[in-house]
């Protein structure tokens, strides 16, 4: 029997997603589940989105263009302008299956096996993923969940440079923490990247996301780093569609465009309803978004109040993004996540989240963290909370370690 | 400035569609191009598909299961089994952004970089795409155009085994040359598989795709291969879906699937909308491919004709799929085939073809070789081919070399 690959062996099980034949089961024998575990928001995707769906006068459903549908790639260039004062042109863009993809490609032009990417930690858990499966390694960078999770200290960065040392990735506002960099340390950054020649990749999927009167500062808006960015987007969380699988990458980088163009050329196309889908989601209305982030401020601020009552919880108040990373009185939050599934109920109702150790590279870290997404509504995510509050006290692994954490204000 | 990676520098742009920009600009002048050079059919896709979208009943476009939607993998279990006689269960069945992640995910789950794969040529050419991303080393073993491409000597294969092989490839169908394997030829490979321990990896995307009477063997229905195959298969032919970007990967190695598994949860899910689309068309009326193939045939037999009847050119008569390879009285089909673009017309019109060279990863084959896809109807076709025979008496670098090949009959 022919064996697997070292890498196929070395790949990691998703944190995010392996607890769910766990939750299947719960389903199966009759409980609730609440699902906090991913970003998978309960928003309505725009009715102009199912309109277009509904009307669609083609004959045959055809291949796109490797790099995306023209008219998509033209109106997208309009929107960055039009949204967020972004300039590009259609060809610093590419249309990719989501933005999963768009990280791929971003990393396999950037990286050869045995480079090294400097990744603030935690990091989304795919981050992960996609290095082992390119031979990237990843080089953690530990941001501390006491100050919020910012930006660690560029010093902690030029410590950790070597001659393989290719780029930094970071996620702005932060999937797992929901932390915002702001400008001031996006300039960090900048200097930090032009001074020892690295890319900057920088995954805003969540860029409309953005809490209290914050702003949003794009990298694509930074003097001076036209060579070195590249930029993941996606209307999975945009326009609550994650289905449509539609992402792109961009960058003014004309040698890694035409880079990205051949990885694009060699998966053919991105998908075509999913495109279609999303051209037509560039339509909604002015007011969407201030209705989809008061919704979610509301969440917010709900769920985190709920948790800083429960003894022994400690969670820092995210500015963007729709997570949250708490920290709990547990021993391990991977065989927590699994107890809530298999063991623990409330009026036979148990809720799923993402254990925190998927979201670290360093061993040991994140064991008493887990992240919650507040993708349901107010009434649901308050019976969560009790749940989680329930639970804690009933859990054989409890232990008093968060105490301390609880009474650092940020 | 940072520099792109080794492998995005390797990486070859797509022989199909590179010559795209061409096409446009004779386009934006008026001209009409003919398009064999991809295999985008213009068969339309089941009514079904549109009547199931146009009634879609959903609110939030969210994420598939990694693995694909269950409802879809139990229905083509069954499809499976029902059409082509293969039992297979869901669980053996991944859903994926179209064949090519479904190779994608084969070849990282197979191979590590510097691994060697022994694949017939010509061939697909994004698999040197796949291999040159991944690292892996294809060793081609070539396939004869006088032979009608029928599969080389088992002892050939045997001469390319080292240490590093670890599988074959093999598309059947064939593209780029519409060949079918027949059976003797898979027992032939299953022995070598079997012998040397390694994987086999078979695309069948165009088993639907099957003329003269003749009978497509798949490899999943061939005994004690379990451990070994690996089938790649996707609706983007068979129902005229090529947009949709639903493929599969199929095996019965639970550590090979575990394995794709992993990869999947990497990029979260294959696309929503083209999953229930893929699953409204297994419902087409028993009587589609029946219809279809008489309409392929008849277009095969057609251009195939008229092609031989061309001095200077031979084209042996595929036996599936809808490409066929010809061999043409010119130097270098790169230039003929730009050439045809940029410098040809016939009463305003003119053809793209695929230059065979991207079809062979040995330097120097397929230089009088083009492939096409006979995917016009009839009126269309003789068109095409009309501009081919004047082409070919006007082309600057006409060469007499296919003569001796035309006295073979296959």
């Amino acid at each position: 029997m022919p064996f697997i690959s070292r890498k196929a062996k070395a790949m990691p099980a998703s944190p995010i997603r392996k607890l769910v034949p766990y939750a299947n089961e719960a389903k199966r024998i009759g409980r609730h589940v609440y699902h906090l575990n991913i970003g998978q928001p309960d928003i309505e995707t725009p009715e102009v989105v199912w309109e277009t769906m509904r009307n669609l006068k083609m004959k045959v459903l055809e291949y796109s263009p490797s790099p995306g549908f023209e008219s998509y790639r033209k109106a997208l260039a309009a929107y960055y302008q039009n949204h967020y004062d972004i300039h590009l042109q259609p060809n610093q863009i590419i249309v990719t299956n989501g933005g999963s993809e768009a990280l791929k490609f971003a990393m396999m032009t950037c990286f050869d096996e045995g480079d090294e990417v400097i990744i603030p930690e935690p990091f989304y858990a795919n981050y992960n993923g996609f290095a082992v499966a390119s031979g990237v390694v990843v080089k953690p960078i530990r941001a501390d969940i006491l100050n919020g999770f910012a930006l660690p200290g560029i010093e902690a960065f030029e410590k950790l440079i070597t001659p393989k040392t290719k780029g930094v990735l970071i996620c702005n506002p932060n999937n797992p923490t929901g932390y915002l960099y702001p400008e001031a340390e996006l300039l960090a950054l900048r200097e930090l990247v032009l001074k020892n020649d690295l890319y900057l990749i920088v995954d805003e999927v969540y860029r409309d996301f953005v809490y209290d009167g914050k702003h949003h500062t794009s990298v694509l808006n930074m003097h001076g780093l036209e060579k070195n960015v590249l930029v993941i987007d996606s209307v999975s969380k945009r326009f609550s569609m994650c289905g449509a699988r539609v992402g792109v990458v961009m960058s003014r980088n004309e040698e890694v465009m035409s880079a990205v163009m051949k990885f694009a050329q060699a998966r053919l196309s991105p998908p075509t309803f999913g495109q279609i889908a999303a051209e037509a989601a560039l339509n909604v209305p002015n007011d969407y978004f201030a209705k989809v982030n008061a919704e979610y401020v509301s969440r917010r601020n709900l769920m985190v109040d709920l948790l800083n009552n429960i003894d022994g919880v400690f969670c820092p108040c995210p500015g963007g993004a729709f997570y949250a990373i708490a920290q709990l009185p547990i021993d391990d939050s991977d065989v927590f996540c699994q107890w809530l599934l298999e063991s623990f109920e409330l009026n036979n109702e148990t809720v799923m989240l993402a254990p925190a150790t998927g979201f670290y590279s360093s061993p040991n870290c994140g064991k008493n963290e887990v992240r919650l997404a507040y993708v349901l509504n107010k009434q649901d995510l308050t019976k969560a909370m009790k749940c989680l509050e329930v639970a804690l006290q009933q859990y054989p692994g409890r232990v008093e370690n968060a105490a301390a954490a609880q009474t650092v204000t940020i």
